[in-house]
Protein backbone atom coordinates (compact mmCIF):
# COMPACT_ATOMS: atom_id res chain seq x y z
CA UNK A 1 0.00 0.00 0.00
CA UNK A 2 1.50 3.43 -0.87
CA UNK A 3 1.52 6.75 1.15
CA UNK A 4 1.36 9.83 -0.13
CA UNK A 5 4.37 11.40 1.72
CA UNK A 6 4.28 15.00 -0.20
CA UNK A 7 6.33 17.28 -2.32
CA UNK A 8 10.01 16.57 -1.52
CA UNK A 9 13.32 16.33 -2.67
CA UNK A 10 14.05 12.52 -2.23
CA UNK A 11 15.89 10.61 -4.90
CA UNK A 12 17.84 7.52 -4.58
CA UNK A 13 20.64 7.10 -4.89
CA UNK A 14 22.13 10.76 -5.60
CA UNK A 15 26.05 11.04 -5.92
CA UNK A 16 28.74 12.69 -3.42
CA UNK A 17 30.34 15.17 -5.88
CA UNK A 18 33.07 18.25 -4.76
CA UNK A 19 32.73 21.23 -6.53
CA UNK A 20 36.13 23.04 -7.06
CA UNK A 21 36.49 26.35 -7.96
CA UNK A 22 38.65 29.58 -7.49
CA UNK A 23 37.18 32.70 -5.60
CA UNK A 24 37.38 36.39 -6.58
CA UNK A 25 41.55 36.30 -5.50
CA UNK A 26 42.00 32.88 -7.09
CA UNK A 27 41.93 31.20 -3.70
CA UNK A 28 40.81 27.54 -4.30
CA UNK A 29 37.29 26.23 -2.72
CA UNK A 30 35.76 23.06 -2.59
CA UNK A 31 32.01 22.57 -2.00
CA UNK A 32 29.86 19.03 -1.95
CA UNK A 33 26.68 19.03 -3.70
CA UNK A 34 24.20 15.18 -3.79
CA UNK A 35 21.57 17.70 -6.61
CA UNK A 36 23.30 16.67 -9.86
CA UNK A 37 24.12 14.15 -12.45
CA UNK A 38 25.00 13.49 -16.03
CA UNK A 39 22.55 15.36 -18.27
CA UNK A 40 24.03 14.78 -21.89
CA UNK A 41 26.19 11.97 -23.56
CA UNK A 42 27.52 14.38 -26.46
CA UNK A 43 28.93 16.49 -26.03
CA UNK A 44 29.73 14.80 -22.67
CA UNK A 45 28.08 17.27 -19.68
CA UNK A 46 27.39 17.26 -16.11
CA UNK A 47 24.98 19.11 -13.82
CA UNK A 48 25.32 20.43 -10.59
CA UNK A 49 22.52 22.71 -8.95
CA UNK A 50 23.88 25.41 -5.93
CA UNK A 51 22.17 27.94 -3.71
CA UNK A 52 22.65 31.55 -4.70
CA UNK A 53 23.97 32.34 -0.93
CA UNK A 54 26.86 29.42 -1.50
CA UNK A 55 30.33 31.10 -1.48
CA UNK A 56 30.67 28.74 -4.90
CA UNK A 57 27.78 30.26 -6.65
CA UNK A 58 29.22 33.62 -7.94
CA UNK A 59 32.48 32.35 -8.99
CA UNK A 60 31.01 29.58 -11.26
CA UNK A 61 29.22 32.39 -12.95
CA UNK A 62 32.24 34.71 -13.29
CA UNK A 63 34.25 32.21 -14.55
CA UNK A 64 32.63 29.83 -16.14
CA UNK A 65 34.00 26.68 -15.11
CA UNK A 66 34.25 24.33 -12.19
CA UNK A 67 35.63 20.77 -11.51
CA UNK A 68 33.62 17.70 -10.51
CA UNK A 69 35.31 15.56 -7.70
CA UNK A 70 34.55 12.42 -6.96
CA UNK A 71 35.78 11.18 -3.51
CA UNK A 72 36.00 7.74 -3.09
CA UNK A 73 34.93 6.72 0.41
CA UNK A 74 38.91 7.06 2.19
CA UNK A 75 37.46 10.65 1.74
CA UNK A 76 34.28 11.00 2.63
CA UNK A 77 34.85 12.90 6.00
CA UNK A 78 36.82 15.65 3.39
CA UNK A 79 34.09 15.80 1.71
CA UNK A 80 31.21 15.68 4.43
CA UNK A 81 33.22 19.16 5.65
CA UNK A 82 33.34 20.35 2.49
CA UNK A 83 29.85 20.01 2.51
CA UNK A 84 29.05 22.00 5.86
CA UNK A 85 31.42 25.38 5.85
CA UNK A 86 31.43 28.39 3.68
CA UNK A 87 34.49 29.43 1.71
CA UNK A 88 33.48 32.41 3.25
CA UNK A 89 34.81 31.77 6.40
CA UNK A 90 37.12 28.85 6.32
CA UNK A 91 40.36 28.33 3.66
CA UNK A 92 38.92 24.48 3.29
CA UNK A 93 42.30 23.53 1.39
CA UNK A 94 44.24 24.91 4.03
CA UNK A 95 42.19 22.76 6.77
CA UNK A 96 42.24 19.63 5.22
CA UNK A 97 45.35 19.80 3.85
CA UNK A 98 44.34 18.52 0.22
CA UNK A 99 46.54 19.56 -2.55
CA UNK A 100 44.55 21.75 -5.37
CA UNK A 101 46.16 21.78 -8.87
CA UNK A 102 45.31 24.31 -11.49
CA UNK A 103 43.80 22.75 -14.13
CA UNK A 104 45.28 23.60 -17.53
CA UNK A 105 41.26 23.24 -19.25
CA UNK A 106 39.25 25.48 -17.50
CA UNK A 107 40.20 28.22 -15.07
CA UNK A 108 39.19 25.88 -11.42
CA UNK A 109 41.27 23.65 -9.19
CA UNK A 110 40.51 19.96 -8.74
CA UNK A 111 41.97 17.57 -5.69
CA UNK A 112 44.91 15.79 -6.41
CA UNK A 113 44.23 13.21 -4.13
CA UNK A 114 41.04 12.20 -5.46
CA UNK A 115 40.26 9.18 -7.51
CA UNK A 116 38.95 11.05 -10.82
CA UNK A 117 37.71 14.33 -11.22
CA UNK A 118 35.84 16.07 -14.34
CA UNK A 119 36.83 19.68 -15.78
CA UNK A 120 34.03 21.46 -16.84
CA UNK A 121 33.11 24.77 -18.82
CA UNK A 122 29.90 25.76 -17.63
CA UNK A 123 27.40 26.41 -21.16
CA UNK A 124 23.76 26.85 -19.38
CA UNK A 125 22.72 28.21 -16.12
CA UNK A 126 18.50 27.49 -15.36
CA UNK A 127 17.37 29.58 -12.33
CA UNK A 128 14.89 27.12 -10.98
CA UNK A 129 14.06 27.92 -7.53
CA UNK A 130 15.97 27.94 -4.37
CA UNK A 131 18.34 26.12 -6.42
CA UNK A 132 19.98 27.34 -9.63
CA UNK A 133 21.91 24.60 -11.85
CA UNK A 134 24.67 24.86 -14.19
CA UNK A 135 25.24 22.42 -16.91
CA UNK A 136 28.77 22.13 -17.31
CA UNK A 137 30.89 20.36 -20.86
CA UNK A 138 33.34 18.36 -19.91
CA UNK A 139 36.27 18.50 -21.19
CA UNK A 140 38.78 15.95 -20.41
CA UNK A 141 38.18 13.16 -17.12
CA UNK A 142 41.54 12.42 -14.90
CA UNK A 143 41.13 9.24 -13.32
CA UNK A 144 44.07 7.66 -10.75
CA UNK A 145 46.06 4.66 -12.92
CA UNK A 146 44.63 2.48 -10.36
CA UNK A 147 41.19 2.98 -10.78
CA UNK A 148 41.47 2.08 -14.69
CA UNK A 149 41.45 -1.16 -16.20
CA UNK A 150 43.99 -1.76 -19.02
CA UNK A 151 41.66 -0.07 -21.55
CA UNK A 152 41.66 3.15 -19.15
CA UNK A 153 37.69 2.71 -18.12
CA UNK A 154 37.45 3.45 -14.66
CA UNK A 155 36.23 0.89 -12.35
CA UNK A 156 33.95 1.57 -9.85
CA UNK A 157 34.95 -1.06 -7.34
CA UNK A 158 38.68 1.02 -7.11
CA UNK A 159 36.84 4.38 -7.04
CA UNK A 160 34.99 3.61 -4.01
CA UNK A 161 31.90 6.62 -4.80
CA UNK A 162 29.94 7.45 -1.65
CA UNK A 163 26.03 8.06 -1.91
CA UNK A 164 23.73 10.45 -0.34
CA UNK A 165 20.59 9.09 1.09
CA UNK A 166 18.69 12.38 1.49
CA UNK A 167 15.57 12.05 3.76
CA UNK A 168 17.72 10.29 6.21
CA UNK A 169 20.57 12.19 5.47
CA UNK A 170 23.53 9.34 5.57
CA UNK A 171 26.68 8.42 3.58
CA UNK A 172 26.40 5.14 2.43
CA UNK A 173 28.97 3.16 -0.11
CA UNK A 174 28.84 0.90 -3.12
CA UNK A 175 27.50 -2.48 -3.02
CA UNK A 176 28.18 -5.43 -4.84
CA UNK A 177 27.69 -5.94 -8.77
CA UNK A 178 24.30 -7.38 -10.01
CA UNK A 179 24.39 -6.76 -13.37
CA UNK A 180 25.37 -6.37 -16.55
CA UNK A 181 23.23 -3.41 -18.46
CA UNK A 182 21.46 -4.33 -21.37
CA UNK A 183 21.26 -7.97 -21.02
CA UNK A 184 17.68 -8.41 -20.38
CA UNK A 185 15.22 -9.99 -23.08
CA UNK A 186 11.70 -9.60 -23.26
CA UNK A 187 11.21 -13.81 -22.95
CA UNK A 188 12.10 -13.43 -19.52
CA UNK A 189 9.16 -12.10 -18.38
CA UNK A 190 6.81 -14.17 -21.68
CA UNK A 191 8.24 -17.24 -19.63
CA UNK A 192 7.48 -16.15 -16.76
CA UNK A 193 3.27 -15.13 -17.96
CA UNK A 194 3.45 -18.58 -19.53
CA UNK A 195 4.27 -20.47 -16.84
CA UNK A 196 1.17 -18.48 -14.72
CA UNK A 197 3.88 -17.14 -12.56
CA UNK A 198 2.34 -13.34 -14.34
CA UNK A 199 3.89 -10.62 -11.42
CA UNK A 200 0.61 -9.40 -10.52
CA UNK B 1 49.49 9.30 -11.11
CA UNK B 2 46.38 10.58 -13.00
CA UNK B 3 45.56 9.89 -16.92
CA UNK B 4 43.63 11.92 -18.47
CA UNK B 5 40.69 9.82 -20.35
CA UNK B 6 38.87 12.09 -22.26
CA UNK B 7 36.15 14.04 -22.59
CA UNK B 8 33.12 11.51 -21.84
CA UNK B 9 30.26 10.99 -19.84
CA UNK B 10 31.32 9.54 -16.80
CA UNK B 11 30.37 10.06 -12.99
CA UNK B 12 29.60 7.75 -10.21
CA UNK B 13 27.11 6.84 -8.82
CA UNK B 14 24.73 7.54 -11.37
CA UNK B 15 20.87 6.45 -10.47
CA UNK B 16 18.77 4.12 -12.05
CA UNK B 17 15.47 5.52 -12.97
CA UNK B 18 11.60 4.43 -14.57
CA UNK B 19 10.24 7.49 -16.29
CA UNK B 20 6.57 6.73 -16.90
CA UNK B 21 4.09 8.76 -20.03
CA UNK B 22 1.20 8.21 -21.38
CA UNK B 23 2.00 7.60 -25.42
CA UNK B 24 -0.18 9.71 -27.87
CA UNK B 25 -3.00 7.24 -27.28
CA UNK B 26 -3.20 7.17 -23.67
CA UNK B 27 -1.05 3.56 -23.69
CA UNK B 28 1.49 3.66 -20.39
CA UNK B 29 4.86 3.37 -21.19
CA UNK B 30 8.10 3.06 -19.73
CA UNK B 31 11.72 3.85 -19.95
CA UNK B 32 14.87 3.68 -17.86
CA UNK B 33 17.28 6.65 -17.98
CA UNK B 34 20.95 7.37 -15.65
CA UNK B 35 20.96 10.66 -16.37
CA UNK B 36 18.90 12.24 -14.08
CA UNK B 37 19.54 13.61 -10.05
CA UNK B 38 17.62 16.58 -7.76
CA UNK B 39 18.08 19.39 -9.15
CA UNK B 40 16.32 21.91 -7.05
CA UNK B 41 14.89 21.85 -2.91
CA UNK B 42 12.36 24.48 -3.40
CA UNK B 43 10.28 23.44 -5.30
CA UNK B 44 11.52 20.26 -5.24
CA UNK B 45 12.48 19.46 -8.72
CA UNK B 46 14.05 16.74 -10.45
CA UNK B 47 16.12 16.68 -13.91
CA UNK B 48 15.76 14.07 -16.28
CA UNK B 49 17.95 13.73 -19.48
CA UNK B 50 16.40 11.77 -22.87
CA UNK B 51 17.25 11.32 -26.76
CA UNK B 52 15.03 13.01 -28.84
CA UNK B 53 14.83 9.72 -30.56
CA UNK B 54 13.48 8.05 -28.06
CA UNK B 55 9.44 7.26 -28.00
CA UNK B 56 9.09 8.76 -24.39
CA UNK B 57 10.81 12.18 -25.74
CA UNK B 58 7.60 13.81 -27.45
CA UNK B 59 5.13 12.52 -24.94
CA UNK B 60 6.71 14.20 -22.09
CA UNK B 61 6.88 17.81 -24.10
CA UNK B 62 2.98 17.31 -25.20
CA UNK B 63 1.96 16.51 -21.97
CA UNK B 64 3.99 18.47 -19.54
CA UNK B 65 4.04 15.24 -16.78
CA UNK B 66 6.00 11.98 -16.38
CA UNK B 67 6.39 10.08 -13.42
CA UNK B 68 9.73 8.62 -11.85
CA UNK B 69 10.23 4.86 -10.48
CA UNK B 70 12.59 4.04 -8.26
CA UNK B 71 12.88 -0.10 -9.36
CA UNK B 72 14.54 -1.64 -6.07
CA UNK B 73 16.78 -4.72 -6.72
CA UNK B 74 13.99 -7.05 -6.95
CA UNK B 75 12.81 -5.20 -10.36
CA UNK B 76 16.20 -4.60 -11.77
CA UNK B 77 15.69 -7.00 -14.59
CA UNK B 78 12.24 -4.90 -15.16
CA UNK B 79 14.43 -1.73 -15.60
CA UNK B 80 16.76 -3.20 -17.51
CA UNK B 81 14.35 -4.35 -19.97
CA UNK B 82 12.63 -0.89 -19.91
CA UNK B 83 15.88 0.63 -21.06
CA UNK B 84 16.32 -1.44 -23.93
CA UNK B 85 13.37 -1.39 -26.05
CA UNK B 86 11.70 1.23 -27.46
CA UNK B 87 7.90 1.40 -26.40
CA UNK B 88 7.50 2.05 -30.24
CA UNK B 89 7.93 -1.27 -30.79
CA UNK B 90 6.41 -2.90 -27.65
CA UNK B 91 3.51 -2.73 -25.01
CA UNK B 92 6.49 -2.81 -21.94
CA UNK B 93 3.90 -3.11 -19.57
CA UNK B 94 2.29 -5.65 -21.59
CA UNK B 95 5.29 -7.76 -21.47
CA UNK B 96 6.21 -7.46 -17.92
CA UNK B 97 2.80 -7.49 -16.43
CA UNK B 98 3.66 -4.54 -14.32
CA UNK B 99 0.43 -2.22 -13.47
CA UNK B 100 0.60 1.00 -14.61
CA UNK B 101 -1.31 3.55 -12.31
CA UNK B 102 -2.64 6.89 -13.91
CA UNK B 103 -1.78 9.58 -11.47
CA UNK B 104 -4.27 11.64 -10.04
CA UNK B 105 -1.90 14.88 -10.05
CA UNK B 106 -0.07 14.80 -13.48
CA UNK B 107 -1.19 13.09 -16.64
CA UNK B 108 1.31 10.18 -16.41
CA UNK B 109 1.34 6.96 -15.14
CA UNK B 110 3.50 5.37 -12.34
CA UNK B 111 4.29 2.13 -11.57
CA UNK B 112 2.12 0.31 -8.24
CA UNK B 113 4.83 -2.52 -7.87
CA UNK B 114 7.99 0.05 -7.18
CA UNK B 115 8.69 0.70 -3.85
CA UNK B 116 8.77 4.62 -5.01
CA UNK B 117 7.47 7.40 -7.09
CA UNK B 118 7.52 10.73 -8.13
CA UNK B 119 4.55 12.73 -9.73
CA UNK B 120 6.32 15.46 -11.72
CA UNK B 121 4.84 18.28 -14.00
CA UNK B 122 7.37 19.26 -16.37
CA UNK B 123 8.91 23.00 -15.99
CA UNK B 124 11.75 23.45 -18.38
CA UNK B 125 13.40 21.74 -21.55
CA UNK B 126 16.88 22.87 -22.01
CA UNK B 127 18.52 21.20 -25.43
CA UNK B 128 21.91 20.51 -24.71
CA UNK B 129 22.97 18.33 -27.73
CA UNK B 130 22.12 14.37 -28.06
CA UNK B 131 20.73 14.99 -24.94
CA UNK B 132 17.47 17.21 -23.96
CA UNK B 133 16.63 17.88 -20.08
CA UNK B 134 13.47 17.82 -18.97
CA UNK B 135 13.05 19.44 -15.12
CA UNK B 136 10.11 18.16 -13.68
CA UNK B 137 8.51 19.70 -10.31
CA UNK B 138 8.27 16.86 -7.76
CA UNK B 139 4.33 17.58 -6.94
CA UNK B 140 3.77 14.39 -4.52
CA UNK B 141 6.09 11.30 -3.59
CA UNK B 142 4.27 8.00 -3.03
CA UNK B 143 5.87 5.47 -1.00
CA UNK B 144 5.35 1.72 0.04
CA UNK B 145 4.27 1.68 3.81
CA UNK B 146 6.98 -1.31 4.45
CA UNK B 147 9.78 1.38 3.08
CA UNK B 148 8.70 4.56 5.55
CA UNK B 149 10.08 4.79 9.30
CA UNK B 150 7.38 5.81 11.88
CA UNK B 151 8.04 10.04 10.45
CA UNK B 152 6.99 8.68 7.17
CA UNK B 153 10.61 8.91 6.03
CA UNK B 154 11.90 6.60 3.38
CA UNK B 155 14.54 4.59 4.24
CA UNK B 156 16.68 3.62 1.87
CA UNK B 157 17.60 -0.13 3.07
CA UNK B 158 14.35 -1.05 2.42
CA UNK B 159 14.05 0.65 -1.12
CA UNK B 160 17.39 -1.25 -2.10
CA UNK B 161 17.88 1.13 -5.15
CA UNK B 162 20.18 0.27 -7.65
CA UNK B 163 22.98 2.30 -9.33
CA UNK B 164 24.58 2.25 -12.82
CA UNK B 165 28.02 2.56 -13.40
CA UNK B 166 28.77 4.19 -17.15
CA UNK B 167 31.69 2.98 -18.78
CA UNK B 168 32.06 -0.44 -17.33
CA UNK B 169 27.57 -0.45 -18.41
CA UNK B 170 26.85 -2.31 -15.25
CA UNK B 171 24.30 -2.13 -12.41
CA UNK B 172 25.62 -2.19 -8.53
CA UNK B 173 23.54 -2.64 -5.23
CA UNK B 174 23.83 -0.13 -2.16
CA UNK B 175 26.50 -0.35 -0.01
CA UNK B 176 26.30 -0.39 4.09
CA UNK B 177 26.05 3.29 6.00
CA UNK B 178 29.35 4.98 6.04
CA UNK B 179 28.30 8.26 8.03
CA UNK B 180 25.98 10.37 8.96
CA UNK B 181 25.89 13.50 6.91
CA UNK B 182 26.58 16.96 8.39
CA UNK B 183 29.06 15.34 11.07
CA UNK B 184 32.42 16.33 10.19
CA UNK B 185 34.07 18.94 11.97
CA UNK B 186 36.91 20.86 11.32
CA UNK B 187 39.18 19.79 14.32
CA UNK B 188 39.57 16.18 12.90
CA UNK B 189 41.81 18.05 10.18
CA UNK B 190 43.36 20.20 12.78
CA UNK B 191 44.79 16.95 14.57
CA UNK B 192 45.96 15.28 11.90
CA UNK B 193 48.14 18.58 10.62
CA UNK B 194 49.31 19.35 14.91
CA UNK B 195 50.02 15.32 15.18
CA UNK B 196 52.20 15.34 11.63
CA UNK B 197 49.63 13.22 10.02
CA UNK B 198 49.14 15.69 7.14
CA UNK B 199 47.48 14.00 4.47
CA UNK B 200 49.89 15.49 1.58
Amino acid sequence: MKQSIGAQPLLYPTPVLVVCTFDGVGKPNAMTVAWGGICCSKPPCVSISLRKATYSYHHILERKAFTINIPGDKYLSHADYFGSVSGKNEDKFLTTGLTPVKSTLVDAPYIDEFPMILECHMIHSIEIGLHTQFIGEILDIKADDSCLDSEQVPLIERIRPVLYAPGVRAYYGIGNKLADAYSTKKEKFTEKVVEGKHLK
